[in-house]
């Protein structure tokens, strides 16, 4: 089955499963789902599932697994505008080896005190590696930033710096794991993203739509511009790239990483051209660098232009865990 | 490592993980978690993953699956007396099989359609066959079922009837799958347990302690009774046992089926003698068998006996899924 039918496939999977509720805000098809408990605010809820060997490097170390497995959901959280609060985790292990769990339980927890998370519950099971997390927070009842609130006219924008995550992979997985500070800081991006939560909450009231970059910036844009109805342009000399990135390829690799290169963890969002000033004062208060990289516009798809306003082609779209349901 | 030290290890594990929260009102330890979201009733979360070849057969039928995988979750909400409201479902699969996700999908939407509970996120991602669900739902503030309240005195009851679908599941195992209508009533059971929702919510202000059995009787009751910091003598001629179970064993292995068989998903709770009355009452009034198997004494353990009140030995407990967690 192609990766386009499969996606169909699943999107249909999930969609109007269950009961019709009038408590559901927001419900499958963007980071998370927004729900009324009755509370002052809105409850966010997400769920990111790790498969060792398709989220992450079987032979990655226990504690990135344990802190990346938190790291995805609350990065979802992140680009929701939302307060983290608690979180279940099911794990899926192949055999209870003492060590192993003590390194994840450290990476789960640093990153989970961290963010004033406290676990509330959750099962082990046998089976092939993988940890499914549940995160639940909070967000104002008109605040949650959603992917589906861009306007033509809007600035594109992204948080930090991408595909740092893609090139810390390639090495990895070449086994040349500590070869420079550049290859050690690309890896650390990879094992151990930090996800933008207070940029997140700093949005609220300022971006039109946001998402989280987990899959590669072209096809997470996709689906604003998708949800939203229009396009947009993206020059790509403005695609923030590290020092490190930069050391580590040509300018032309860098940028096929930047825009392809899955978790990255940084948030892309679109805002007004009027919300610019509160925007650069926000994030330099969080010491957060986000950068202009393109505009919105009417007509569908995602445009790449060069320096000079020449079109250029999109690269291939990044790997694919399936593409369903996030 | 043998069973006991693993059930230590990932008690261990799951403790005290992340920030400690004013709003969490029970965490890890019981079939859910309470929080206060804030509403007029606490939220109530809890989550559950089934693997192929360890929660259910590889070979089960696909709607099976996707109703065992909420049904399993149902089942704890139920021992906490709430009521249901949203999922999230984490989809492992080995490959995109457009009938296997069918059937899932149809066996998984109608048993939350019934329950009135909206699917809000998920994900889906390769691997070896297994679901999460995450399920949220609601109970009123001084209402909740716990497992910790049961007191010397009171009685001891379960619903329905025992051991059913660990005899279904042998009859499955061996290819033996429609020989009788005793057998086809077993595996329906293994494959599609009906949760106690109704059951549970009667038993808010009824009982004192409450647990979903999914590992065997002897283990689940084993649960509320350490939590409870009490013990428990169980005639064992007083079991409940379906005209299916005694017509397919012997009296004796109805027994251990009904004490050590898991996937029963009957509610096991506790109540003071006075209550009877009432009990038996919201029982009738629901269709549903309540029996009255035991009685709580201060000695801590769980005691059998048989008609004559002599004691008889426990059987082996249930198989472990790690024992982790719920």
């Amino acid at each position: 089955v192609a990766a386009r039918s499969e996606f169909t496939l699943i999107r249909q999977f999930f969609s109007a499963l269950g009961a019709t509720r009038a408590d559901v805000v927001l419900g499958v098809g963007d980071d998370a789902a927004l729900v009324d408990s009755g509370g002052a605010d809105l409850l966010v809820l997400c769920v990111d599932t790790l498969t060792a060997g398709v989220h992450f490097p079987a032979d990655a170390p226990a504690d990135a697994v344990g802190h990346k497995a938190l790291a995805v959901n609350l990065s979802d959280l992140a680009a929701m505008g939302a307060r983290p609060a608690w979180a279940l985790l099911s794990l899926t292990l192949p055999a209870v080896d003492a060590d192993w769990l003590t390194g994840f339980r450290s990476g789960f927890h640093r990153l989970a005190a961290a963010h004033d998370i406290a676990l509330i519950g959750g099962d082990t099971t046998r089976g092939e590696l993988a940890a499914s997390v549940t995160l639940a927070g909070f967000v104002e009842r008109d605040g949650a930033l959603r992917r589906d609130g861009a306007h033509p006219g809007d600035a594109v924008y992204v948080s930090g710096a991408l595909g740092d995550a893609a090139v810390g992979l390639r090495y990895w997985q070449a086994g040349r794991r500590s070869e420079s500070e550049a290859v050690a800081a690309a890896i650390e991006r990879l094992h151990r993203p930090l996800p933008r939560v207070a940029l997140g909450r700093a949005l609220v009231g300022l971006a039109s739509a946001t998402i989280d970059i987990s899959d590669g910036l072209a096809a997470d844009l996709g689906h604003i511009l998708e949800r939203s109805g229009v396009g947009a342009v993206v020059e790509i000399a403005r695609l923030p790239l590290s020092p490190s990135l930069r050391s580590l390829c040509s300018q032309a690799e860098a940028a096929v990483f930047a825009l392809t290169g899955g978790d990255d963890y940084e948030l892309c969002f679109t805002a007004p051209p009027a919300r610019e000033p509160d925007l650069t004062r926000a994030a330099a208060a969080l010491g957060v660098a986000v950068t202009r990289i393109g505009t919105i516009e009417p007509e569908p798809g995602l445009r790449l232009v060069d320096d000079n306003g020449r079109a250029l082609p999109l690269p291939r779209a990044g790997y694919d865990h399936f593409g369903g349901g996030r």
